[in-house]
C-alpha cells in the first residue's frame, strides 16, 4: 500500500497477542501519523528492553537486573517461595501485593499433549534453592487445570523429601462471583474446601 | 516489576489503539520472551518506517516514496480523484480494489465541535490539482456522518466552479446486511436512492 516498510510493520504488529491484521493496520496508522512522539519512542523502548531484560538466574523472573529486583530485595521473606507457571502470573501476584516472599518461575506445566516433560521446566534450580536450607515453605500457585494440578502433585513429591512445607493456592468462588455462573468443578471445590465461620 | 525498561515498554504499548494496560502487559511479555525473533525485528521495523515513511506531497497518502506509489503509477487514471478523510480509508478502498484513479487525503472533516475548519484540511492542494486541468471527476468518499456530509457539500461548492464532475459515494443497505437491523437513516437513504431493475 505505502511501500515495504509499512507492510512489514503491519505484519509484525499483527503477530502481537490480541492483534489481528485489522487492528495492526489501525495501530500502524496511528504510529505513522506521530513518528517522533509515538513511533520512535516505542522503537527505542523495544530495542532497549530487548537489550537489557534477561531471566533472573535465581528465579526465572524477567528483569533488567540479575538477580532480579525481587530476589535482590532484602525485605522479601527469603523463607517463602511462590512457584508460578510464567512471568505473567508473577506480575499478577505482584500487582495484587499478596505475596511477601520470593518467586520461582517454572516456565510451563507438565503436559503430555504439548510434549512438556520435567526436563523442560525450571525445576532443578528450585530444588537447589530449597536444598540450601533457607526456605521454610513453598507455595504452589499454578492454574487450576489438569496440567497445573498434575504438575503441583509431581512437584510436591519432589519437594516434601527436602523437609520443606509445601502448600497450594485454594480453589473456590472468585471474589465478586455469583454461584450460578460458576462451573461444576469450581462449585465442588468450594464446597469441599468449606471453612467454619 | 522488572525494572524501568519493562515499565516503559508496557506504558508505550498501552497507548496503541485497541490496547489497554492488560493487553499491553501480555504483548510485552510475549515480546520479552522472544527478544531476537520478535522484539528486535519490531523495533527495527518501527524505526525504519518512522525514518522512511512521509506524506505524499501530491495527495497526502503515507508512503516511503514521494510522490507515493499510487500517484506515481502511470496505469492509474489521472482524470479521477477519490477524496477520503484519512489514509485508513484509502487503505480500505485499495484492499477492495474498487478505485482505478488516484486519491486525495483530506486529513479530517469540517467539525465545529472538534474545531476543524477549512484551513485545517488538505483542501488547497486538491483545488490546485483540479485547476491543472487533467482531472475530469472528483469522487467524494467521506463517511456518512453529519461532519462528512457537511464537508462533502462544502467541497462540492468549491469544486463545481472549476468545471469538474463532482460525485459522492452512495448510501444504502450494506452488502450482506439484513434490513431489520439497519438504522432509520440508512433505510431512508436506501429507499430514496432506489434504482429500477
Amino acid at each position: 500500500m505505502g511501500g515495504p516498510e509499512i507492510d512489514r510493520l503491519i505484519g509484525l504488529l499483527a503477530r502481537l497477542p490480541g492483534f489481528g491484521p485489522r487492528s495492526a493496520r489501525r495501530a500502524a496508522l496511528r504510529l505513522l501519523q506521530q513518528p517522533e512522539t509515538r513511533m520512535l519512542p516505542l522503537a527505542n523502548a523495544l530495542a532497549e528492553a530487548a537489550r537489557a531484560v534477561r531471566p533472573c538466574a535465581a528465579c526465572g523472573n524477567l528483569d533488567s537486573q540479575d538477580p532480579c529486583t525481587i530476589c535482590a530485595d532484602p525485605h522479601r521473606d527469603h523463607g517463602l517461595i511462590c512457584v508460578v507457571e510464567g512471568v505473567g502470573d508473577l506480575w499478577a501476584l505482584e500487582r495484587a501485593h499478596v505475596h511477601r516472599g520470593r518467586y520461582h518461575v517454572l516456565g510451563g506445566t507438565l503436559s503430555a499433549l504439548a510434549g512438556t516433560g520435567p526436563d523442560d521446566l525450571n525445576v532443578e534450580p528450585l530444588l537447589a534453592r530449597v536444598r540450601e536450607g533457607e526456605v521454610a515453605e513453598v507455595i504452589l500457585a499454578l492454574g487450576a487445570t489438569v496440567e497445573g494440578a498434575t504438575t503441583m502433585h509431581w512437584l510436591t513429591e519432589r519437594l516434601k523429601p527436602l523437609g520443606v512445607v509445601v502448600s497450594r493456592v485454594s480453589q473456590g468462588v472468585p471474589m465478586g462471583g455469583a454461584l450460578d455462573v460458576l462451573d461444576d468443578g469450581t462449585l465442588a471445590a468450594a464446597l469441599r474446601s468449606r471453612r467454619p465461620f
